[in-house]
């Protein structure tokens, strides 16, 4: 077996709590315009419309755009549909923005510093370099770099997305592990022979859940720091 | 005028002292191996061979490669001509990655760091993106994300690369300040809108010469401490 060199993480859920972070952002602006509405209601509606946009790119239906243009237009119909057909269109590009103020899980800033002293550590995600920057930036991930599958105009889990992160960090994909929540995205990158790690998140949708893993990965860990820990021991 | 949001910078030259880190890696590489020869002038004509070699690229008479893989090829034809001949391919990809070890000047991590409190900090160099994250590792280089001519498979100072740039930033070309040690580079820069800022590196090719920049730029600093200073005053 390779070493691994490099760490790729899905962000969405897997380092960063969107949901909350969402519903955070949303009602302080709604108390701010005084306006209301079903605001957890909002952000998981809104969060349900971003995998058909991006399957229709991925069967090729729609041309690639950036996740954050996507966004904004799945936001307009959503918004329209909790009855807030009063915000103006800058009201809405300051919501489309609330992703990237997505906060940290409590184990992701300490996580990745440990994990960055052996390994290379970067961002892979669909969402954009400069939601990605901006989201580092505030919430102090000290990614080596941003790894966006803006860089291939294409979304994960699409193969182009994990092999030309592994080709952009000069490795073999046996030297790279993907680190996400969501099995679909380590099933695709181990089919291309990368190694995975599953990190559960069992509140990302809110309430509770059984996040135990269906399938043997590589790792399969309950934060960012056990998985330190485990590749340190 | 639009703030500035985000700085890019040259890399080699303006940020780390490749040609003093050069050679003392080949140095330090001749005792190990006791071959000897003017290992100075072997940096020297090494760099030198860099330029048409992505003119070649650029002019569409090369396809492009990763610095990396031309800097391999230069590699071979200067081994020879420095009497090196008895260099093994392994020997040869040794060499070719003592550019991953360039050391930063001696005011470019602090500066960097104070840029980055109020604005994004990016590499835009011609190294490829593994070059950039491991030097950037090693020297302590605090990068929001690393911008590589890579990712748009040319080099500077092809249009595409700054502006791409600016694109992957989600910034307009006046929000965006390239600053580097080549006023070549902060030509191409500004003629398609971005800001520049001139940092002299008086010793870059060794003896000492005369770093005034013939042109004038947005700014004109002798270090990165200087152009945060000139930035928050």
């Amino acid at each position: 077996m390779s070493e691994i060199k490099a760490l790729l993480f899905d962000v969405f859920g897997t380092v960063v709590d969107w949901r909350g972070s969402l519903i955070r952002e949303l009602t302080a602006f709604g108390k701010a315009r005084d306006v209301t509405t079903d605001w957890a209601g909002l952000a998981d509606a809104w969060r349900a419309a971003y995998q058909p946009s991006m399957r229709r790119v991925l069967e090729g239906q729609a041309p690639w755009c950036k996740l954050e243009v996507m966004q904004r237009r799945s936001l307009e119909e959503i918004c329209l549909s909790h009855g807030l057909s009063s915000l103006s269109s800058a009201d809405l590009d300051e919501i489309n923005r609330f992703w990237r103020r997505c906060r940290p899980w409590p184990d992701s800033v300490r996580g990745l510093k440990r994990l960055k002293d052996k390994r290379v550590v970067a961002a892979l995600s669909n969402g954009d370099v400069a939601l990605l920057v901006e989201m580092a930036r505030r919430g102090g991930l000290a990614w080596d770099t941003v790894l966006s599958t803006e860089l291939f105009r294409s979304f994960k889990p699409h193969p182009s997305t994990y092999l030309g992160a592994c080709d952009l960090l000069g490795l073999q994909p046996d030297e790279v592990m993907m680190c996400a929540a969501h099995e679909m995205d380590l099933a695709a990158a181990r089919q291309l022979g990368l190694r995975t790690a599953y990190i559960a998140r069992p509140r990302e949708y809110g309430a509770l859940i059984d996040a135990r893993p269906t399938q043997a990965w590589d790792y399969s860990v309950e934060s960012l720091v056990e998985l330190a820990e485990r590749l340190e021991s």
